[in-house]
């Protein structure tokens, strides 16, 4: 804008943060059209631990296993990160506003977490945004074989849960542990513990050295730990709160997303019905502050406090709960006027 | 920016959300002069409900009231949404830097809600930006006639109060109910219940088709929901952070405002005295995330903690209560640096 | 960018908060290059009762301590404002991600508070960015002997802490007192009071006529107040998060940071051992709303939630608490990825 001030990209990081990170050198730019993110992952470095160590059968899990004492259930998963295509607007329409949507192609090529049968036999499912619920009971293990089936590094991180250094799946440069570094075809065992003290509604996704990008094309899912042997609710929601950038699906505008879908129509459509008990499970996981939105509803904070909206940042995670008594055809969205015009809004069915 | 990259809209929503909203099919951008609101929505349909519906007498509000069984008070209120000549900066000069602002013209055609005596007799004031504060008791029945007397479609919808389906003022496509879509010269009887579980500090605003555009206009005001026989303050506040935005204005510059004024001295000016018990009752209703701080006190949150700034999104509403002890001028404002300097800040002067 | 809209700086004022502030009528906008702080602070007129004050001795905070009753400790500091040469990134490179940081140049001129033994006989330590841990327990009287070493006016304005009308520090136009206007070579003694209800995790930063420049280039510090007797955590760490804007800097891009620091490596490395009780007092100064988040960690919130990432916004500040019981080398960072891939993460490292 000014040839004597800062550069473009300095103007772009200025006035909205369009620089989205740097790997190995290279600045992804947010308005630079689509990131080839296996074509960068191919320029970061395997790093010494990770070239080390023995691959077959997920060793470290298998050796954290063992350590532990006797506790709860242990909790088995098969979860692979897969290419998926993915439809934002299938409808092409937005509910809210009774109106097409109007940016053209809505499909593009995402990252999702897959869940299967014992030992991989069998998908149980398509690979999606967000991946899959993963629960447990205070006391319980979490165990995660996590198939890499893309083609640049990713991994699994939990949030909450206690996990041992080695366990946490992120990538740390010359120290990262095998878990944080999970190339093509490898799988990794994680081994995670519901601790006491660690209930609540959590999110997990990828912190490999190619974050934040599989996040952004879509690796993230819900993780649920609840007090042992609590009642579970009647009708229970896990809401993704995030957004598609361009850069990351070359599509024409940015979505504000409920669970990878924009516009009421298109993002969940909730039920319950008067009587239930009913939780909806938040979480955010872009580069945006949202608002969880209710109407017709309210309830009661852990404070006390009575909310029928609440702010949530990056990663924050948090439960609404209450008793449904009031049936109707309500929206649930971000109040964030710009996000909830962009799609961030859906219904909530009461009968 | 970049020839091959996103188009000139896209940059704009990627670099900070500059594309407020779609209207039957027309995006609605913020750097692109003023919006015209009566022009937009002559393109919008009247839904099926709407049309069909019989407007005299506010039959949805009456039909409900004669449906809920004996309660507290009901408290009435006759409220019109207008038009309002609205000086935002009337003194051009900012208290708090001692300058003059500089941004030329500060008035522009705001819509305001106006308080009426019973049956739209007499106006009890000018329209203002925010709207009349709506009080209430726990148990008691509040009764909403709002009148249009605007050129766009546009209604009242509430935080917080419990409200059964077609009393939720919000436009919802094909579903809209008459509450959801009050023309020109239209009146509509809101019938909203301070059930038990609904005390505490919130705001309305218009839910309208044209929404977010009439609430950028001026369109929201507070509630307030006291438990029952609860002493009010000796001294309360209703403040609205928000934002008057160049596109909804057609002026130079962003505004970043308190009760529709920007700027120490144009911004309320609060009074209280030492000894008094003292609430703020704080709100935000724009895009943005704000903070409110005020100098030289601090108070104690629900959850215990003692705190003299509190972050809140768009939407959220919360009370700030003390005993005054400190006299002197004051400060209070948004602690966002660049909000603060554009407006965001006011007096506080304890005697 | 629309010749017929508004103009260049109205349109960095929408598209992401470029225009910081207004200073005796000339904007101060972050894309034109580096702020001539004490050139532009030439041109604030010096207020009345600043001019007509004795500035002998520090007499208002000796009226002010004269006057206060008989209390805990008198806690003294002698703390002045300077010129520092500040090094963002002194390593150049981020340990997170195992990359040289490629901007160039990371030095500048910084303001830092600076400590000095009674009577500023001697520094006790370099000038630095945040300044010096400012303590007290409940009951204790704070006494600031602070001395501008600066060419433009600045100040000492304390968040939490009790403090009368004339001891806060702040420029309010022409109602300033000689604590808000502290010009080049004097010394203003401020007096704060840790009255009950003030315990907490705080902030100090300056809040003259040039706010929020000298904030911008590092004029802000931590402050506690702990209960009167209150044992120590085994480990504490008071960490502000806050950006390096290229306006202020001179440099090239924007640097998210903690304590002054950029990237792993640079930010503060914290250790602590399985066993201790640990304190992160973590506080906001930017425009900008951030999350604190602690890998392998969780921690109860006062309200009973169990959280492991937080949101706070600017001047929010809060305390982190827990029993180390997870040895390695964790994270800490901003859940903001934009933040996180600028700067705004380190090192905690447990044995």
């Amino acid at each position: 804008m000014d040839p004597d001030g800062i550069d473009r990209r300095g103007f772009l990081a200025l006035t909205g943060g369009a620089l989205i990170c740097t790997i190995a050198g290279q600045e992804v730019v947010a308005d630079e059209g689509k990131i080839d993110v296996e074509g960068l992952s191919t320029q970061v470095k395997v790093p010494p631990k990770v070239a080390a160590a023995d691959w077959r059968g997920g060793e470290p899990g298998i050796r954290r296993l063992a350590s532990l004492g006797p506790g709860g259930q242990t909790r088995e998963y098969w979860i692979a990160a897969e290419p998926v295509e993915w439809n934002i607007v299938p409808t092409h329409r937005d509910q809210m506003t009774a109106q097409k949507v109007k940016y053209g192609k809505t499909k593009f090529a995402a990252y999702g977490y897959r869940a299967y049968s014992a030992g991989f036999k069998a998908p149980l499912g398509e690979a999606s945004v967000p991946g899959p619920l993963i629960e447990a009971e205070v006391g319980d293990t979490v165990v995660v074989h996590f198939r890499n089936k893309l083609k640049a590094p990713v991994t699994m991180h939990p949030h909450g849960i206690f996990y041992a250094n080695e366990m946490d799946g992120a990538y740390k440069g010359k120290w990262t542990d095998p878990g944080g570094f999970v190339q093509t075809n490898r799988t990794f065992t994680y081994v995670w513990e519901a601790q006491e003290g660690t209930e609540g509604t959590w999110l997990y996704h990828d912190h490999g050295p190619m974050d934040p990008l599989p996040i952004f094309k879509g690796l993230f899912g819900p993780l649920v730990i609840r007090a042992r042997g609590e009642a579970r609710p009647d009708s229970e929601f896990f809401l993704g709160f995030h957004t598609w950038d361009p850069s990351i699906t070359g599509l024409k505008t940015t979505y504000y997303c409920v669970n990878g879908k924009a516009y009421a129509g298109n993002t969940p459509t909730l039920e319950a019905h008067v009587g239930q008990r009913v939780a909806f499970h938040v979480y955010g996981v872009d580069n945006f502050f949202h608002t969880f939105h209710l109407h017709g509803h309210r309830w009661k904070e852990p404070d006390g406090r009575i909310a029928d909206n609440k702010t949530f940042g990056p990663a924050d995670s948090f439960r609404v709960e209450f008793t449904e008594d009031n049936p109707g055809r309500w929206f649930y969205h971000c109040h964030v006027f710009q996000h909830l015009h962009q799609g961030m809004n859906g219904w909530y069915l009461v009968s």
